[in-house]
């Protein structure tokens, strides 16, 4: 390789997509949201059409020393129908291609499809179409999801105002926690095959981060309480770096307090037996799945008794100053230590 | 593994989209047709989307030791685009993820987007979306993408019926003796690197390998003849595979005649060179993106003198009786070899 060789680590994943999708020219009429956001728009008529896309490798993604086939099925269609429901809108198809090694047997493929067609059957989706293929090594794993909604529900993460209430779902945190055991119990068993792993305190943690739920109810539920979200994206990368994406897009800047971010009382229990500090994992861990957006301040009084959403902070009219006030009462600047996984 | 492993080469591609398609159940209105043709089909109103997806993995589909990255982005798009004309429909929309090792530069990725990017440019299709992660080994590229059509054109494989004229266009073989000269002159540059490949007899049959184009010109010419195919197929997999995809899926069988299958001069010559039957390359070569297609005998007329659309057989009603008449008066089934990339 030349001297001059650039490498994509230095880029990042974000800095990658900016850098393809800078040079994207849009023609088609039909074509009313590109690249930037959970999903692209397509113009359908009255509805719009939104389509999003997921790409998932062996060794990267996941592990299968602990990932069973069903549950990584069932989790690949998952994460991209919380692309949907980060639009505010309803999955309805989607296709899945995937490129095995002869390591994998036949089983192994049904034992995955289980999995696909339990989360098309619990998300009221259909699998219409893919691709099968051999690969050089593992498993690959690409899913294209296509969903709909009336195009004056659907949500960009580029709608926050200032003074806009930041809303964010469940609890956070904990999916990461769930993999910090899973990589515990493996190194356990790795150096003693005869030991069964301990997870029997655990369920929660490790269901969170091998069987993640879309949102799906939350899009139902806005639509019943009659609010319309300004934005919203989904916690697949950590609430700091969802955050940065909201306030970004939105030109706006972020005021989150520590005390009102949602971590359950396991997660944060386990968290400290791992001597991470909770609020990164619910900062910096990912895989959450949550929904984060904003409502303007009127929307407060139909959103405030929802027992699963919590109000987190505010979004201010001062671009790039995004801040969490500790539980101490101290300032500290939002970043998004994210997850590059291009860095070796 | 257990002595019960069944293994996926067993099945090949198609048995093993019979068996993860055989599971499948569709559930929304919307959805017109799954999986099994060259297109999903989803309800937009007067108009229908097709939805189609191809993954293309390194070491599998395509060996950049001959394969320019600017040609690997052009014909990942143009092999998709190729599955919308296929269902005589219009492409608008793609989505590509790609998940490449740490051996590719950001130049890599540059070039591979130019081509990607041209592809766009020359189909008049919007890059909308995508995934961009780290592999553990080479490059893989999934492409989705999205078309339309009025409902009642669509053409899918199963409308042939008996004494349809069985239709092609272009020539074929073309790419499979292309990438049999890439693999010498890859072979000889190997053997010795000082060595430059002698590809300048051979533009056309190279150029049919790495840069193929979708016939999205004749979608545009049925239109403008008013003629409506029966049925419809890209020819990916070699004019055996596609013709059998048509009988099967139309319940009818195939009488094909050898001296009508167009096969270049130049095609013809190398293969005779190679020591392989031409009609060979044409039946099961593959990757030609040419398209396959039926008429009724009423459509004859108006298409008998268009340049590029050649008439090689007819429908009949014996179902599993798929012959062709060879040069010499004989009668031979037709068999697809096909490629199976999951054989070792």
């Amino acid at each position: 390789m030349s001297e001059n060789r650039a490498e994509i680590s230095q880029l990042g994943e974000f800095g990658l997509i900016d850098r393809i999708s800078g040079n994207v020219a849009l023609t088609q009429a039909s074509t009313l949201k590109g690249i930037g956001d959970d999903a692209a728009v397509i113009d359908i008529g009255h509805e719009a059409l939104l389509v999003s896309t997921d790409m998932l490798v062996e060794g990267i993604h996941f592990d299968l020393a602990y990932m069973p086939l069903q549950h990584l099925g069932y989790k690949s269609v998952a994460v991209n129908v919380s692309d949907i429901a980060a639009m505010n809108g309803k999955a309805e198809q989607i296709t899945v291609s995937i490129a095995l090694s002869s390591r994998f047997s036949l089983q192994a493929v049904d034992a995955l499809y289980e999995g696909i067609r339990a989360a098309c059957a619990n998300y009221n989706i259909d699998l219409v179409g893919g691709d099968t293929t051999s690969s050089t090594s593992g498993l690959i794993i690409s899913i294209t999801v296509l969903g709909r909604a009336q195009k004056n529900r659907i949500t960009y993460r580029s709608g926050a105002k200032a003074n806009d209430i930041i809303c964010v779902t469940g609890d956070l945190g904990a999916a990461f926690i769930g993999l910090q055991i899973l990589e515990r119990e493996k190194e356990v068993f790795l150096t003693d095959p005869n030991m069964q792993p301990d997870l029997e305190n655990f369920e929660y943690l490790v269901g969170r981060q091998l069987r993640p739920e879309a949102r799906t109810n939350i899009v139902y539920d806005l639509a019943e309480l009659g609010v319309q979200p300004t934005s919203m994206i989904d916690v697949s990368d950590g609430l700091a770096s969802e955050l940065l994406h909201l306030a970004k897009n939105s030109k706006v800047g972020v005021r989150l307090f520590e005390d009102k971010v949602p971590v359950d009382q396991l997660t944060y229990n386990t968290a400290v037996e791992f001597n991470i500090d909770p609020i990164t994992c619910a900062l910096n861990g990912g895989e959450d799945y949550e929904l984060l957006f904003t409502i303007s301040q009127e929307d407060h009084e139909k959103l405030k008794n929802h027992p699963d959403i919590h109000l987190i902070g505010y979004m201010h009219d001062k671009i790039d100053q995004n801040i969490m006030i500790t539980k101490q009462g101290n300032v500290v600047p939002i970043t998004a230590q994210g997850w590059n996984h291009f860095r070796s």
